[in-house]
């Protein structure tokens, strides 16, 4: 697919809509523009303008225009993506949420909160714990990601083994076309079975099928106790045969349960100078909250007699916040303890179910070794969602490295696909894992998608180059 | 859109398919398969054949063919409905589940159960209760439904509240295109970004863009404590005050909030020949669920003295099975009492935000005094889901009454709109409320359903004349 370059004439009708002062096209200005959180050259592209705009109304003027014209269009948050989404591959336009970024309502009779997709997605539970309530949805980068950009990515974070990810939460969007014609989708109710349920279809899609301008999201009461436990155990393997029997023995939904196996305990504690009391071969890490601390004690009784029986090194618990920062900053440390020593990587999102984990990681070791590069993995042990990262050896060439790269992801995307689960969590497709979309989904599946993409935006201006192989 | 009409040849594909003794052609045999629970001939239709394929490879090919030669198809579980969307409008083939009934699998590492869509969904929990296990997204009518039409129609039911409905569980759909081509989307993970989330938007579309042939579910443990409240308030306006506090106020999540106006009372009470104490004009009946009876007292305690200062009458708790069934036989007869007393009725679904549930009512009452028929109004406080039943008085003519229904309904579905509500919270649309999307979808919205329907569905086989205007 082709799209017309930006010209003077697109430059003034940008200028026209959204004020001089919001459009860049500065080279030096547009680096920030470029790229993502994913590192390289291959995924980073150079928008030809930056628009910002303000309200629904210049946004579907914007869309309006581009589409009519045939130029590309990529929405964009903070870009702290890890999947390239937000990286404008084919050019064209930028629209940066930056100046809309209000927070509209807060409405605690119906516990929503209404606002726009650039707000941080931090402020928002920074506001709501004066209420006494809070929005689940949010994922693990919440100190600079946007909501925008959540909803883009369906994102998930911590907490999604109790409280699910972005996408239930999301009761209400508005969002715009690319011919400018504005959606108004759901509302602040709950159920709702008039007509296709599109919310859920648009939530996810990374920017490829509308571009959201207005979200209501469902709140709950903030849970008045909370509780951390630190579960050392030998191997990965008895650590995630515990993670799954929390809930399918002990019949007790953690609000989030983490994963680190031998290496990244080890990378993690080298890089903070902290050693654990054992050789810990793999640790977990499970937060448990609800109404009351009792309720929460008597949980962490049941916790602690089960893992006795499965051969537990030891356990800590945290029930002030002190102690929690430093239970949760071993896990929260990993990703730049290994990107400072190991640069050149490649930060996997594989899901499979949670009965597999264990095998899955064995196997990521193996094929690692036959591959002559290290892996480290992690993750949300409870949501079967493990972050792998392949790590260049340092006697490993570069080129070796990138010819090797794509042999070894695509072996494992099959074997994750061949024990029932699939590329991605919660990063998303965008350009980084397109290609390997087939992998995992077949030709029907993918058929279908290209369809629906045509429904929505028949043009394919709409963030092209994500999401569809 | 016209369809082609069975032929013998037709006949003998289908036979050749699924077996002469499963295919059903004599009209006394297809009467069940003409209408659903929507009273009145005007949503009686029958289908030309029925079939019942026994596995996925049957459907594909009963598809295939239909798709060929452009002849209807409606898919039938239990036919439970309330909005006419199993009834074969077209006529041309039902599609009959009744042979695909079976449990597949329980898996309880992964906490998930895989059904076919022709199982009862009352079948799954008697099943999983032995396992400790449950699944929450049933609807009212689990005796008698079946989860293939709970799919389709993303049922909801009276534990919508704390556990949301229908589609939060499926996990993955294996789902037949009108082509023949097998979809197998989602699988056994609770995380997934890989692509375009289609299965929210194939869950409840009724029948309309595919035919599901296999689901996987999501499990819950099944909480050990329940406790029941039965609160009475002086009127309705107290009653859902009281409801919204629950949360908003004393911060529980109930797993249940059923509200009764005054008129449902009495029509309930007159009907099973009870009394209650006080002169109720509302009634609210809370379910609480959790880990421990404790927590629950305490709960229960916290709702008590909340609601003493909101002028409650009196307050009933049961947390025993039988104190538990006495308590809610009054909620549970009032369709059947109404009934009983006023046969012609049209039973709405409408949903609002819960902030307006009291308003509404009013509302509806006033509506029901000027167009010179009587309302009674019931459902799930907690969700804003409001079953109002609108009713012929005896003195008004049938005629009267078909000619005002429609505009009154007109007037009914505009003020749920206008308020942030819509028409359907769990019934769905089916051939009953399809002229009235437009009272509460916008002209883009209806015309991308229409663009997403070309898309699964180009030739429009799959149960023409439901959902879509």
């Amino acid at each position: 697919m082709t799209f017309q370059r930006i010209t003077a004439a697109d430059l003034e009708i940008l200028r026209s809509i959204a004020g001089a002062e919001h459009i860049i096209t500065e080279q030096e200005k547009l680096l920030p523009y470029s790229h993502d959180e994913v590192p390289g050259e291959k995924y980073r592209a150079y928008p030809e303008v930056v628009v910002k705009p303000k309200g629904t109304n210049e946004v579907a003027a914007i869309l309006a225009h581009a589409n009519r014209r045939r130029i590309a269009v990529t929405s964009r948050g903070a870009g702290t993506g890890l999947s390239g989404a937000a990286v404008p591959m084919a050019g064209g336009i930028v629209l940066s949420f930056e100046r809309m970024d209000k927070i509209l309502e807060v409405d605690r009779d119906n516990l929503t909160i209404t606002v726009e997709p650039g707000v941080l997605t931090k402020k928002i539970n920074d506001l709501l714990a004066s209420h006494g309530l809070f929005y689940p949805g949010y994922p693990m980068s919440k100190e600079s990601c946007t909501v925008g950009g959540n909803v883009a990515t369906n994102a998930g974070g911590g907490r999604a083994v109790k409280y699910g990810v972005t996408g239930r939460y999301v009761l209400g969007l508005e969002a715009v076309l690319p011919g400018g014609e504005v959606l108004e989708l759901g509302g602040k109710r709950v159920k709702d079975v008039t007509g296709y349920n599109m919310i859920p279809l648009i939530v996810g899609s990374e920017g490829t099928l509308a571009v959201v301008t207005k979200i209501i999201l469902k709140l709950l009461p903030l849970p008045p106790a909370q509780v951390d436990l630190l579960f050392l155990f030998s191997d990965i393997e008895k650590a995630t045969t515990f993670s799954s029997a929390i809930t399918s023995k002990a019949k007790i939904i953690p609000a989030a349960v983490e994963f680190m196996d031998h290496f990244a305990v080890e990378l993690a504690c080298q890089y903070l100078q902290e050693t654990l009391p054992h050789q810990a071969g793999a640790l977990l890490l499970v937060q448990l909250d609800g109404a009351t601390e009792n309720e929460l004690l008597t949980a962490c009784e049941t916790l602690g007699e089960l893992a006795e029986t499965m051969e537990v090194l030891e356990i800590y618990i945290a029930n002030d916040a002190a102690t929690r920062k430093k239970l949760w900053q071993i896990r929260e440390i990993i990703a730049e303890a290994v990107k400072a020593k190991y640069p050149v990587q490649s930060n996997e999102d594989i899901v499979v179910p949670v009965s597999q984990v264990s095998a899955f990681v064995t196997f990521l070791h193996q094929l690692a070794q036959r591959f002559n590069c290290q892996v480290v993995s992690y993750g949300h042990a409870a949501d079967g969602n493990i972050h792998a990262r392949f790590l260049k050896r340092t006697d490993q060439s570069q080129d070796e490295w990138e010819i090797q790269l794509p042999l070894l992801l695509k072996e494992a995307y099959r074997h994750a696909a061949a024990v029932g689960g699939t590329i991605s969590g919660e990063h998303g497709i965008g350009a980084k894992k397109r290609m390997y979309l087939p992998e995992v989904m077949g030709s029907a599946e993918i058929e279908l998608m290209h369809r629906l993409k045509k429904a929505f935006d028949p043009r394919g201006i709409l963030n092209p180059g994500k999401v569809l192989p």
